[in-house]
C-alpha cells in the first residue's frame, strides 16, 4: 500500500520515493533528508484520536522509532530523517491491521550539496551542523509569514533567498489579525472560534510543512514557536485544554521532526501566556523531547520573565532583553550563567514605530549583533517600519526595507571566516573589546567609540614572545575591509597583556562601528 | 551533669545559663540568642569520631533537632537559637550513656534591643530579618580578620563598629600567608601540613565563635567563607580526604548555626579549587542543608565559574564579577535568571595595588553601590593599599583607608529610608535609572554621567493623573540631600510615561553621582 508521495517541486529533492511495502527501496533519499511513507488507512471513526501509527527504523542494531500521523482523507504517513548512508529496514506498528507490520528497506546516500544535516550544539556555547560545519546563528524573525496571500510568501522567500540570515523565528499557529483573515486554519471547525479541537486540518500542516521545506531548500532554519500569546483568545489557539495541547504537540513533532531544519522553540513570550504555567513549558518540553526522534535544538522565548534555561531539556538560551546585547560585558553575563549558546533572539527591532521597540537605527541594531558576537553570544534581527497596509517583516514578510541586513551580512561573511570553535570572549570583565581563539584570531569590536588609533595590546592567554601577527581594519557600518601594512611582533607587557615589541598603535579613522581582525603569521 | 558556660563578656547577653539536667531552667534566652548546654563526657577514644551527641528541643508539638559536638577536655556542648518565646524543653540523644537522656527546660523571653533575629530571604529579591525588619546589604570583605595577632582583630572590630558595613565575608580557614603564620589552626597536629584530621582544635573554632559573637553585638552578619582556594596547599585544608571536609561541614555547622548573624558561602572562588567537582559542592550544600536547623542563608562565590544557583538549597546568589555592577541594566540581568536576591559580593576593589581586581577609586567604589541597587540587587565592598607590612582590609583587616566608606554609610542611610518591599527596577530595559516602588516611590542615580536638569517623566506603572510627589536631589559623593521647593503633578505623557503637568525639570548641578529621590504626596 505504500507508494510515492511527490510534496512539490521545492521538496523534491530531499523526499524519497520509497517502493511497494516488502519490496527493496525505490529512489534513495540523501543523508538528512526525509524518507516519507504514505499508507492508506482507515477514515472511519477519528483517525486522529483512534488510530495508533509508528515505525521501527534500523541499521544494524540501531533503531529509531518514529511517530507516524493521519494526513485526511484515509491517508497515513511516516517521516524519516536518517543521519547516516547504506541500508535502512522499517516496520510499521499500528493498532489497525491496514497499517500495521508494513516493512520495507532503503538506501541512504551521501548529503547532496548544501545539506550539513541538523544544527546541534558544539563545545559549550556554539553550534555546528551534523557533519561538523560551524552554524554561525545570525537569525530572523517573521512571526506570520505562513498565514499570508501566497504572492506574499513567495516575496519572503524571495527576500530571504537575498538577506543574510540562516535562522527564521515563526510561529505555527495565526496571531489574530484585525485587517487579514489567514488562509487556512490548524483545526477543523469555523473561524473565529468553532474549532472541532479532535481534528487537525491537515491541508494546514501541509502548507506549513511546504514552507519549512522551502527554508530548508535555502538553507535557513526554521524555529518553529509552537505557542504564543498574540492570539488573545479571538482564535482560542492559546487558551485550548491541556490534553489538546499534548495531542497538537505530538502531531507537530510527528509532521515537521524529520526536516532537518527545524528547531523547536516551545514559546514566543511564554510569560505572556498566562493561563500555562511553569509545570505546563516543563511537561511541553519533555513531550517534545520524547517524541523528536532526532533531538532538534529546542528552547523558550520569554517577555518579562525567564524560564530556568539550565533545565535538562533546554539545549539553548534564547532570549528577549531590550537591554542586554547593547555592550559584550553585559551580553556575555548570561553564557556564564547557562553554560549553552545563548540567543538573543529578540533585543528590539530595527524600525520607526511609536512602540519603544521597534525604534532601533540599522546602526543599533548590527551594534547589538557585532556586541552579541564579542560576548561569545547571537543575535536575532527583525525590523517593523510604519506601513499604511499594516506589512511587516516582523508581523508578515515580505520585503525587508531597514539598512541593517546588508551589514549583517558583512558581519556573517566575518563570522565566516573565524575559526571553527567559534568566537569566545579573551578577557569578559576587563571592557577588552576581543573574542576569539586565544594566541590565534582576535575580532574586535569599538562599537560607539570612534578612536583614532589602537595600541597593539591583547590579553595574555595563548601569547608568547615574538609571536606575530596581521591586522586589518573592519569598518562594520561601511563594510570595507583595510589591511594594516607590516606585522606586529609581540611581547610581554606586564602580567596581564602582550603589546607590539615596537608599541606601535593601528591607525583608525574615528569613526564609530569600527572593527579590529587580527590573525597570526606563522 | 549540665552546667552554665560563660563564653566571655561580648557574648554575654545571649548565651543562656542551662540549669542542672532535669531542672527547669536557670536565667532566661532571648528569643534569637543562644542557649547553650555542657556536658561532661568520655575523654578516651577520639570523641570527635567515636562519639555522636544531639538533643531535641521542644515546645508544644514543635521539635527542632539539634547536633551537639565535642569540645575537647571532655567537654561536650549543644547550642540552640530559639525563635519562639515561652517555655521550652530538652532531651539529649547519645551512644555514650553519661550524654544520653538529659532533660531539662528553660524559658525563651523577647528579643532583646538590636536583636532581630537571623536574616531570611523577603519576597523574591530581597532580605529581612525574622522580625520583619528589613535587611539592606551592605557587604564589605576581610577574608582573613579572625587568624591575626589580637591587637589587629580588635582593631578591625573598633572599625567595624564605626563603618556602615552589616554583613562581613570571612574565612574559617587560614589563607596561606607568608609572612604570618596563624595564631591557631583547626585540627591537631603541627604546622605547615602535619594535620590530625581526626581531631578537630577546638580552641580554633572557639575564637572563630568568639569573633562571630562579637560580630552579632555590633549588628554585623557574619558570611562564613567554608572552603578557600588561597591555602594553596600549603597547609592542605584545601585538598584533605572528602570524609574530613564532611564532618568538618557538621562540625562548624553544630558549633556555629546557632549564631543568628551567621550566613554560609560555601567556597570563595569555588571553581579555583580544582580538586572538588560540581557534585562536591553540591553534596556540601547538602550537608550544610540538612544539619543547620535554622536554615540560615547559604550560597558560593566564584571566580570565573558560576555555580548553578537556580538549584534548591542556594538561598541567594552570591557573584563575583568585575564587569556586572557597572551599570544597573547589566546588574539586573541576573536577576531576572535566578529569582532569588541577588548580591555582587565582589566586583573588584577599591585600592592602589598594580593588579586590576585591586584599583578601583572611590568613586568607582561607590558607583557600584548605586548601580546595583538601582538593579534591585546588592553589592560588596572591599579595599586594597599598598603597605610594607602587607597590611590590608581586604586580606586582615585593621583599619579602612579608603574614601568609600562614609558614601556607603550615607548610601546605606538612604536605603533605610526607601519601602520595607525592598527596591524595584521600575522600567529595566529602557536605561532608565529609577528603582523603587511605583506609585510611590522612586531612586533615580545618574551615575557617570552630569546632568544639568532632569525633566520630571516617571515610567507609567502605578501612576495616575493629578498624584503629586516631592523631590530631592542626592549627592551621592558629597553626602548631601537637597529638597526641590514645591511639589510635582504628574499628567499622562505617552504611552509609557507620566510627567510634571506643566512640564516642568529638576535642576541639576551637573556633577556625576547624583541622584533623585522622588517620594509621593498624600
Amino acid at each position: 500500500m505504500m507508494r510515492a508521495l511527490l510534496l512539490g517541486a521545492a521538496l523534491l529533492a530531499s523526499v524519497a520515493t520509497a517502493a511497494h511495502a516488502r519490496a527493496q527501496g525505490g529512489a534513495p533519499v540523501e543523508r538528512w533528508g526525509t524518507l516519507e511513507l504514505a499508507l492508506a488507512g482507515p477514515r472511519d471513526g477519528n483517525p486522529f484520536i483512534e488510530v495508533a501509527l509508528s515505525a521501527t527504523f534500523r541499521q544494524g542494531a540501531r533503531t529509531v522509532l518514529v511517530d507516524g500521523f493521519y494526513d485526511g482523507e484515509g491517508q497515513y504517513k511516516l517521516r524519516f530523517m536518517p543521519d547516516t548512508v547504506g541500508q535502512w529496514e522499517y516496520q510499521t506498528h499500528s493498532n489497525r491491521a491496514a497499517l500495521d507490520g508494513q516493512r520495507g528497506t532503503f538506501t541512504v546516500v551521501a548529503a547532496g550539496a548544501g545539506n550539513h544535516g541538523p544544527v546541534r550544539v558544539k563545545g559549550v556555547h556554539h553550534f555546528a551542523y551534523a557533519d561538523g560545519t560551524p552554524f554561525w546563528q545570525v537569525g530572523t524573525t517573521s512571526y506570520g509569514w505562513t498565514h499570508q496571500p501566497p504572492a506574499v510568501e513567495r516575496q519572503t522567500l524571495a527576500t530571504l533567498a537575498g538577506a543574510p540570515f540562516n535562522k527564521l523565528r515563526m510561529l505555527v499557529f495565526p496571531n489574530h489579525d484585525v485587517k487579514h483573515q489567514p488562509p487556512r486554519f490548524p483545526f477543523a471547525g469555523t473561524p473565529p472560534k468553532e474549532w472541532d479541537f479532535t481534528r487537525f486540518d491537515p491541508a494546514f500542516f501541509r502548507h506549513l510543512e511546504q514552507r519549512v521545506g522551502e527554508l530548508r531548500a535555502l538553507g535557513i532554519e526554521a524555529d518553529v514557536i509552537l505557542f504564543h500569546p498574540y492570539d488573545k483568545g479571538y482564535w482560542g489557539f492559546d487558551q485550548m485544554p491541556a490534553e489538546v495541547n499534548e495531542r497538537y504537540l505530538r502531531y507537530v513533532v510527528a509532521r515537521l521532526a524529520a526536516y532537518r531544519n527545524v528547531w523547536w522553540s516551545i514559546a514566543n513570550e511564554f510569560d505572556y501566556l498566562v493561563k500555562k504555567g511553569m509545570p505546563d513549558w516543563d511537561r511541553y518540553f519533555e513531550i517534545v523531547q520524547a517524541r523528536d526522534p532526532y533531538q532538534h535544538l529546542r528552547s523558550i522565548h520569554n517577555a518579562m520573565v525567564l524560564y530556568n534555561h539550565t533545565k535538562p531539556w533546554v539545549t539553548h538560551v534564547s532570549v528577549q532583553s531590550g537591554a542586554i546585547a547593547q555592550d559584550f560585558e553585559r551580553a556575555v553575563l548570561l553564557r556564564d550563567v547557562y553554560m549553552k549558546p545563548v540567543v538573543y533572539d529578540e533585543v528590539k527591532y530595527e524600525g520607526n514605530i511609536e512602540r519603544r521597540w521597534g525604534q532601533l537605527s540599522a546602526q543599533e541594531m548590527v551594534l547589538r549583533f557585532w556586541m552579541g558576537a564579542i560576548a561569545g553570544t547571537y543575535v536575532g534581527h527583525s525590523e517593523i517600519f510604519k506601513d499604511p497596509d499594516d506589512m511587516s517583516w516582523l508581523g508578515k514578510g515580505g520585503t525587508l526595507r531597514g539598512a541593517s541586513p546588508p551589514r549583517l551580512a558583512f558581519f556573517r561573511q566575518v563570522l565566516a571566516g573565524s575559526p571553527a570553535e567559534g568566537l569566545e570572549p579573551i578577557d569578559k570583565w576587563q571592557e577588552h573589546p576581543f573574542a576569539g581563539k586565544p594566541g590565534h584570531y582576535y575580532l574586535g569590536y569599538f562599537g560607539r567609540q570612534a578612536p583614532a588609533s589602537w595600541p597593539f595590546v591583547l590579553a595574555k592567554p595563548g601569547l608568547a614572545d615574538g609571536m606575530r601577527f596581521k591586522a586589518e581594519v573592519l569598518d562594520t557600518w561601511n563594510m570595507t575591509v583595510t589591511p594594516v601594512p607590516g606585522a606586529f611582533e609581540i611581547r610581554k607587557r606586564d602580567n596581564y597583556s602582550f603589546a607590539d615589541k615596537d608599541g606601535r598603535s593601528i591607525a583608525l579613522p574615528a569613526r564609530p562601528y569600527m572593527a579590529l581582525r587580527i590573525t597570526r603569521l606563522p
